[in-house]
């Protein structure tokens, strides 16, 4: 037990969110200095303001938020990643704040990326990799109420490579989901990330997890097929995060980034939202 | 092509060094402020000076040193991470610097997390999941010569979760040695990860690979039996990084910890030589 828990669970407060705010879509903030507005590229603060702009101005239309850590840790701005996440936290508490780093290690090691994650950073949730099995999963479940949402089919060409082996039959990323919900899943802290990019194998992993949460990857600047997505993967209270980064963030390179991203986000919730009352 | 090439290639730089040192020990830098010795537990930089201390008192009994990020992360110490590598960088260039990080991600990410370990922290090499498949690989090998250590067996009791999982016949962790040796390692600077607790596995992967370095993680804290990893692993001209990491850096508690990290360091490597002689 630690001292960091959520005021909600994971699980409950992604229902909730989606419950409240009527959207599927999580917004994934991935600054990249080359590619930030002009006016905010040499500044200091420079990820930290572009990521609260784009918050502050998307909110509303989300039930998560992305940070992903390779594009601090590639800037030495991790502590631009401590403000954001303690911004978030401290002003949209009903937003799911998922740190995106896929983590996978054994033992102490794993205890130490889950103190990472969970209380340097607050996550309510992290992505990890399943390739280490089990006790590389257990350290992150000992922190009662936060969320571990485990690699299952990525929406990479390259991740057939592994996930798609067939493993007496069954394509081995099917096993991981079915891992992840018979045996990982015990307290209901688990969620599965299947990329957009595969429809059907996303409406497998369906059936397969229940009424787990999937992260999806992979609309937006990937191109995976919004309906197709949502006819797979959902459930009737939301059972998604629809990812979106790039299409969204860098929707405008200009100083009306933070509206062109709202503008681009409530499409895309609302793409969503189309395909899912058809579905339901 | 990046500016930071090594001066010499990690596979060039590896063989070297087993060469010179005559040692196939790798010294894991792991910190824990609640095991450093008491008179370092409270200093700002104390996760670096206990570092330095042990490489400083280890470096001609290595052939290379491995720290591993997941420990500085937890505890906001980056900085203390990037003043280690350069200080063994700038003080014992001929010694090999694997960062451990098992990272995986794709496209953008995978180029960023590349970045963190290449040219923010000045890694030879670094550790990666291949569940992602080729296109998570193929940003890191786009920094010639630096190294990309795969894990395909790891020494954790859970490993066998997903790495063991029958694909046609053939345990999974052997198609990852395959896909390494025949298409990762196109440019030679591949390696892989085997526990030092399956020695029986780590000589099928060696068989599998040829002559890639191999690190082996597993020895010392966890158990695995030097003998037996070291006849089944070894090549004529070392192949092997053999890490131990608690073993040798927590052997005191003292103010004698540097002393007594040497003395383990000494034992261990003289241990894996003298099976090393007997095998060759």
């Amino acid at each position: 037990m630690h001292s960091t828990q959520p005021a909600l669970p994971f699980a409950l407060a992604l229902r909730e969110r989606w419950s409240r705010s009527k959207s599927l879509l999580c917004v994934g903030l991935d600054p990249d200095r080359a590619r930030l507005p002009v006016h905010l590229r040499d500044r200091a603060e420079g990820y930290f303001e572009f990521c609260k702009a784009i918050v502050d101005a998307t909110h509303d239309l989300v039930c998560a938020f992305k940070p992903q850590i390779a594009y601090f840790a590639s800037s030495r701005a991790e502590d631009q990643l401590e403000t954001l996440m303690r911004y978030i936290k401290t002003t949209y508490p009903e937003v799911v704040l998922v740190l995106d780093a896929k983590r996978g290690d054994i033992g102490p090691t794993a205890e130490h990326y889950a103190r990472e994650a969970f209380e340097r950073y607050g996550a309510d949730a992290v992505t990890l990799s399943p390739y280490l099995g089990s006790d590389s999963i257990e350290p992150f479940l000992s922190y009662r109420g936060k969320g571990a949402i485990i690699l299952c089919r990525t929406s990479n060409p390259g991740g057939s490579d592994v996930q798609f082996l067939e493993c007496g039959g069954t394509p081995l990323f099917e096993l991981v989901a079915q891992m992840v919900a018979q045996r990982w899943n015990a307290q209901g802290q688990c969620g599965v990330v299947v990329g957009a990019t595969f429809p059907k194998e996303l409406a497998r992993v369906r059936r397969i997890v229940g009424d787990m949460p999937i992260l999806v990857p992979g609309v937006g600047a990937q191109g995976g097929d919004i309906r197709a997505t949502v006819e797979g993967g959902s459930t009737e209270e939301g059972g998604m995060m629809v990812n979106s980064s790039r299409a969204i963030i860098y929707a405008s390179a200009g100083e009306d980034f933070a509206e062109a991203a709202r503008a681009v986000a409530q499409a895309t919730r609302d793409e969503i939202n189309q395909y899912r009352q058809a579905s339901n």
